[in-house]
């Protein structure tokens, strides 16, 4: 088992990685031992692992009730929400009981936000069942749910207790999760860690194959390199928006195709082929890595084309997201391989070309 | 103008108190030069305040949008914070813009939880213009919805950059909803202040009469001693939970009689009788300071008996109360005039006795 330490003062918490960690009734006893717990989890997770993570729950001394949300990136929505704070409420969990998300980012960023905002706030573990949950989205705090306007635009950031990251629970994983999950990866080397990239370079087809020591490297240096960013910018106040190279896109990807179409990775993966693409045409990234950074994409089998949209719409899915200040979009270049920048400037015609040579 | 710092750190901000103050350019500026704002309100304050205001962001530099929400306490759902969040997206509001709450509790806790969750979290100002909001509602940084099985049971934490209570705006108030106000100023004696319960009990016909100084110091100390407490305890892990004394059968009023039918401050002074008929019961209050605490709650007009509604049902409202401790109701009780204590352990027939006595 490795662990990782998510630095944030008071709200520091570790990150464990490890194959059968899942069932391990010692990692949850600090924080569940003669709680009350939810377990918020979905149809497709709660066959596979429900029963181990209750079984260990109660030894660790805890009583838990299972709350289940339909599968899918729709569940990020109002009702869901309501649905899950009823479930709390009729289960009369009080303000000391805990919640723990069971599945894939959006179990997490929902169970996330329904702690964030159950009785102005209950504490939570992250139990990610799905490669991108595990290195990307169960770790940093970040809760939300989408709006039909936008992605994510309704949410709180609201620090786990401890993420408990299982690589066994990857065996099950259906082959294009995986695949999405890898793009999470991929960007934590293009925009923080040069030989990460090397490594995967080297390492993809492993990946691929499920190799589990290669799962763990992944998982653990992709948390270690978020860890870092999150730790220096909790709240997204600068730096830590380098880690949304590729979403602006992708956002305007899955909103653009409908929710539930692309999965967020894929959408991820061709986002960062369009601002792989805008980098070099705005002068930070050689022709010569924009072709690595697509190189390994395609390696990983991630779609190479965003959908047929009009450019006008992609930019207009794009003008709602986050990101802007006083109205303007700004976008997350590479400066070079393995760094990052935010630049507010950018003329759109460099933006149009860069969506159409990838469309 | 009296200026009272709630300190909390970094979160630290000023409560302006006095009359004029909603018009004061000077007041938004620090914080609004430059911004967006959303102004959100309800069809009733709005012809009464929002002119004034607009003008006085205009003055200050700022852009301004108005968001009206539905008057009364039904506005506290998951369908107003979704129309809130709507218009703020339809605004193309960023990260970087800024909400103003401009009314009563219910206006301020509904704005005030969709800036906690509106992009994971904007900025914003109370303008208070009802006394429950000046003395209690804006201050502290509580912000919530309604659910069906319990009032605030969805909310966030979420401390506004500035409060600015113009005493002024009482003028248009109705007499019922200052009565429901002084409710509020008087609890604030009755849990911590002996010397303030003894200016109230000479002062109550000037607040009922409007007059503006006593207004404004019945502001300020409510203030003054709220802030205390919060800055002691902003979370409400422990001392805190004292500002809820009358709430636990005040909120039990409410939801038992239908929200809307009481007002939030009517069923905090009739639940503060049974909270000190309890204190009373279990030995904590002599029983002529509970005849003090029911005399001046009669003086301010408010009712004097809960609804006609089966004990059963009182005590199951109860159970939802966010002060449950592994499912047991605790009370807050005034440990003799002007202190208050928090209690778990009391025989469930005394709460009972103590509804029936105050029915």
């Amino acid at each position: 088992m490795q662990t990782i330490s998510v630095s944030l003062g008071a709200r520091s918490y570790p990150i464990h990685i490890g194959a059968g960690l899942l069932g391990d009734a010692r990692l949850y006893a600090p924080f569940a031992k003669g709680k009350r717990v939810a377990v918020v989890t979905n149809p497709v997770v709660a066959p596979l692992h429900l029963e181990n993570l209750q079984r260990a729950l109660e030894e660790a001394g805890a009583q838990s009730v299972p709350v289940l949300i339909e599968d899918g990136e729709q569940a990020k929505s109002w009702a869901s929400l309501d649905r899950v704070i009823e479930a709390l409420l009729a289960a009369r969990l009080g303000r000391d009981a805990l919640l723990v998300a069971l599945g894939g980012g959006v179990v997490g960023d929902l169970a996330g936000f329904a702690a964030a905002v159950y009785q102005r706030g209950i504490p939570f573990i992250q139990v990610p069942t799905t490669l991108l949950a595990q290195v990307d989205s169960s770790v940093g705090g970040k809760t939300a749910i989408n709006h039909p306007r936008g992605k994510n635009m309704v949410g709180a950031f609201h620090q786990p207790l401890a993420v408990i990251a299982d690589v066994a629970t990857l065996d099950t994983l259906p082959d294009r999760e995986l695949r999405a999950g890898i793009a999470e990866v991929i960007k934590h080397g293009f925009i923080l860690d040069l030989p990460f990239v090397a490594w995967l370079e080297a390492n993809i087809e492993k990946l691929l194959a499920r190799d589990r020591a290669a799962l763990e490297y992944a998982v653990q240096r992709s948390c270690e390199l978020k860890a870092q960013v999150v730790a220096a910018d909790e709240r997204e106040g600068g730096r830590r928006a380098i880690l949304n190279f590729g979403h602006t896109f992708g956002h305007a990807i899955e909103a653009g195709a409908g929710y539930g179409e692309w999965l967020h990775g894929e959408a991820v993966g061709t986002g960062m082929l369009m601002a792989a693409e805008l980098s070099a045409r705005a002068g930070t990234l050689r022709r010569d890595d924009a072709e690595r950074v697509k190189a390994l994409i395609a390696r990983a089998g991630l779609p190479l084309r965003g959908p047929k949209l009009a450019i006008e719409r992609y930019l207009e899915l794009m003008q709602v997201d986050k990101k802007t200040e006083a109205g303007k979009v700004r976008f997350i270049l590479l400066d070079g391989l393995g760094r990052a920048t935010l630049r507010g400037d950018l003329d759109e015609r460099l933006v149009r070309e860069s969506i159409a040579a990838v469309q």
